[in-house]
């Protein structure tokens, strides 16, 4: 593969994420190489995280409000980061026929994340992808994930904004919402808000309301909300577009938008350190043959895991004293 | 000072602590070993964790919540985690004025932990102190925190039952509250449901039962709820009490108390090895003494925060190739 020199187009912005993306070490240090060129040009977005369910229907609402934003003149990249998909399986979110309008616009760029199984790893990389994205002059990013595991605090902990979406219904939409989620908000957004769960979207929507004004005192410089929508009626779109450009405003304005990306990116640079240092430990052959036994004498009780943790600290470092490579 | 053969007295479970939280190896090791030889008799309590701002009432409650619990033929330790204090300053949970009613019974056991600036390492051996209170016939384990920081978390993470103490209010008592906090309670207890606050009281309890309701499905074994209490006159201590048996018979016969256990204590043995090579990486004297650099260059936007985290792993191990100690 010939090197990338620019990302002004489509294919070879896919081409540098990809590479991101590989594992071959080369090919990441060609990204890195690309992306440390590009830094200037990152930064002028906002970066919007959503979440919710399957079956609360993300697609419809990405599409319908991705295109709503295209129609306001903006450039809309949306990178999906589906934990259940793997690299060759297929996937829901990797399903290449869902937002067909949105994908086939020349001002978007839709990007499925298989994870392979190993989040971290990918979640990084979407990181990385962002500023791609940011770099190729798409200045609206959307990062999607389905919200039952993970990924969720993931991507909250790496967007401006983070939007929930939910079902109309008996709360038991949040069943597979993982605790603290809802506190995460931004915005809730109740999808479904038309014919026969339309009553129900906006009782919902009422309780949530009254749930994140406890949650979440007022004196804060954004007060999130919940809003109904049905995307596929379209309605609502155009209030949650004007959220999102109220709620970077704001956040510009007092600084705060600034300071949440520098701690973010801070942050940052320490997961990718001890995500490094714990997979060093995690895959030397003399530590990883005894976590098993470590982790089952724990369970029952038979050891400390203070005593678990030294005992395989002991043997990492005692290989590594011995001159044995400390990393595979 | 002499070994520690036994904990039978609160004197030398006093003393064991001491040993655990002691910075010298020699004390660690000396504890470990006797707690590694009291580990059948750990287990046998209900851990609960109590969190609250300051001035919600934490000491008075859990002086009126222990001399109850004791009466009902317990006994009580509690463990108190301050991020405020320091090992020689002063500080609100350290001091030993408060619950001097509670802190005179022979079957209390009341022991501030100062943490001196790091919370995990603290927190870490307030673990350890928990067992062995447990070890020393201590059957309710009372882990309290201020909350106003990360401290929450770690301790929610360590005990069976997290109650979250509030004030009557209009919301605002929230606002030291960090996100997260109120979907990690079990129990939310609304404290000073008296005199002229009691009305109050009442509606912010209806305001959090709604609440709970929208974050926790009711199809999980146990159900969240909101309860106002009385710390001062005794009011609701009794069915606060009542509720910590309820929760505590409904987990332990569905076996989720034991799954709970035992997931915490593998994910507490991924903590300690997370946090001493995490402590390694940072105390070695080339990384730490680039460290700000790195972080100034990420806050910049001059570099990625993976570049920066590479470039610091890259010292590390360098260092460490060339023969230098790993461990400081």
């Amino acid at each position: 593969m010939t090197k990338i020199h620019d990302i002004t187009n489509r294919t070879s912005l896919a081409r540098a994420i990809t590479l991101m993306e590989s594992t071959r070490a080369d090919h990441q240090q060609e990204a890195h190489t690309l992306l440390a060129s590009l830094l200037p040009k990152t930064g002028n977005s906002i970066r919007i995280g959503i979440t919710g369910v399957p079956g609360v229907g993300k697609s419809t609402f990405i599409e319908a409000f991705g295109l709503h934003v295209i129609e306001q003149g903006h450039k809309v990249a949306v990178l999906a980061i589906d934990p259940s998909s793997t690299k060759t399986g297929g996937s829901i979110l990797g399903d290449k026929t869902r937002m067909s309008k949105l994908s086939q616009h020349e001002d978007a760029f839709i990007r499925p994340s298989p994870t392979g199984g190993s989040l971290g790893g990918v979640a990084r990389r979407t990181r990385e992808a962002m500023l791609l994205c940011e770099a190729a002059g798409y200045d609206v990013i959307i990062v999607e994930t389905v919200g039952v595991g993970q990924s969720e605090i993931e991507v909250a902990d790496m967007v401006d904004m983070f939007l929930l979406l939910l079902l109309p219904g008996s709360g038991d939409e949040l069943q597979g919402i993982k605790k603290g989620i809802v506190e995460l908000a931004d915005l809730i957004v109740v999808n479904k808000a038309d014919g026969d769960l339309a009553a129900s979207a906006k009782r919902v929507r009422a309780d949530y309301s009254a749930a994140l004004r406890m949650l979440h005192p007022s004196n804060h410089s954004w007060q999130p909300k919940a809003i109904t929508c049905s995307a596929l009626l379209g309605d609502g779109i155009p209030e949650i577009w004007h959220s999102v450009g109220e709620f970077a405003r704001i956040m510009d304005d007092n600084g705060d938008l600034q300071r949440h990306r520098s701690k973010q990116a801070i942050s940052w640079m320490w997961k990718e350190i001890r995500e490094m240092l714990m997979n060093q430990f995690k895959q030397h052959p003399k530590v990883s043959a005894r976590i098993g036994e470590m982790e089952e004498a724990v369970q029952k009780g038979e050891i400390t895991p203070t005593q678990a943790g030294y005992t395989l600290l002991d043997i990492f470092q005692k290989v590594d004293a011995d001159g044995s490579p400390l990393q595979e």
